[in-house]
């Protein structure tokens, strides 16, 4: 499984994955699901990767192939980054035209999402969720996060903080902690987790991070947090309760 | 959508759950999803339900039938929660006798969960959860708390929180933030919330609650929540960012 999460708002983008990958349970393994392309001063393009590895493997090598072959359609010459979320796209079903009736023969699930953030001169940043057939959705001021993956555990804490106005340096907590959260709960999310967090209009990804298991960072956020939860608890009023001394109490439906 | 959850530790119990369900999105209802039992004195006894709707009220009619016509096997003369367990399973799996078939050719989902939490004197309390063919699984000092339905989006909250020590009033203020954090991320998930507090060796059930939307309880609760999550954010160390001033990073897989 896979966690990763974007999240866009007025001060620029933060965007987060873990590492695990696994077939089955018995066979976990740390691939990196996040790739950084910047032409400094012009663009700079952040992809996060969930699903089927060997497709999204395959795409991030095309992507890389085709600036390296200075193709005339690349990361690096397309206009927009609604063009590049469709060239995207496209790398991803050329992939699937050549792979998915053999993956299908064995019943191998071949989904696969991505998670493109970034900007292009001229434009406002953008973040767009890439779905397995290749069409896309953007982030928009009203839902300023998206997320791949295992997106549940990680939620809750993203629909409770952010906005479109939240400071960067605490939607990258916030991030950080959505998902340390999912690893806490499900143990096929898994460190490292990278980081990045693109200030707008810096056109260069200056901030990056990567967190390894019992990183004291990580360590240290989750006990703070913790610490918060319990206090959280220790503030809040009593339950006031429908209390019943003496009752047989039985909830009957029908007669 | 339903999300129902339990936690035994050796201060008591408590359950809780919401109370909506939707078939597609356009038919959305209330429909109560806990139900207590109690012999004051002598057993207390709480029931859960997630799943198809007809089977679960079929389940609960049935076994207040067994209560009424004072059948040789019912809740209330059954020795002990195992039995009591395999009691419930087994009235599951007369309602799927009668009725999957046909639920099967209307491609109908039948499945259905079922918490059963509550003491029988001579007994600990106990926590089951009881799956859709019928067998069920116990509570551990290990594991203290279940979930059925739409369990993700609160299990964070339980993860960080709840030992076999949590005193019963924190346990249930926990249930409730479990609750409300998955109403926010899930809209199938819907009050009224139902809550009950059971004190180990009481055996009568003296703590219920009912919070109906927009309770100032549950409002305050969520503003408290989001100030104290918003204070750990502020609080959180800075992120040791792995700065760059001039780069052109790009993320080359292959040559």
């Amino acid at each position: 499984m896979t966690y990763c999460l974007g999240i866009l708002n007025r001060f620029g983008i933060v965007m987060g994955s873990d590492s695990r990958t696994n077939a089955g349970v018995d066979y976990i393994s740390a691939y990196k699901k996040m790739f950084k392309f910047s032409l400094p001063g012009e663009r700079a393009i952040m992809i996060c990767t969930s699903g089927n590895l060997s497709i999204t493997q395959g795409v991030i090598t095309q992507i890389n192939r085709d600036i390296q072959n200075h193709e005339s359609e690349n990361l690096y010459t397309l206009s927009s980054l609604y063009d590049i979320a469709y060239y995207v796209g496209s790398k991803s079903r050329q992939i699937q035209d050549r792979d998915r009736t053999w993956l299908e023969k064995d019943n191998v699930d071949f989904h696969c999402n991505f998670l493109l953030g970034g900007q292009v001169k001229g434009e406002e940043p953008q973040l767009y969720l890439i779905y397995t057939p290749g069409n896309f959705i953007k982030a928009t001021q009203e839902t300023p996060f998206m997320q791949i993956g295992e997106t549940k555990y990680g939620k809750p804490i993203l629909d409770r903080t952010i906005t479109y106005d939240t400071p960067l340096e605490a939607m990258a907590k916030c991030a950080l902690l959505s998902i340390d959260s999912t690893m806490k709960s499900n143990i096929s999310v898994g460190p490292p987790i990278n980081l990045v967090m693109y200030e707008k209009d810096s056109y260069t990804i200056r901030h990056t991070l990567e967190l390894r298991l019992g990183d004291p960072y990580l360590a240290k956020m989750r006990k703070l947090w913790e610490d918060y939860v319990q206090q959280a608890f220790e503030a809040m009023p009593n339950i006031e309760w429908k209390y019943k001394d003496d009752d047989s109490q039985v909830d009957i439906l029908i007669d």
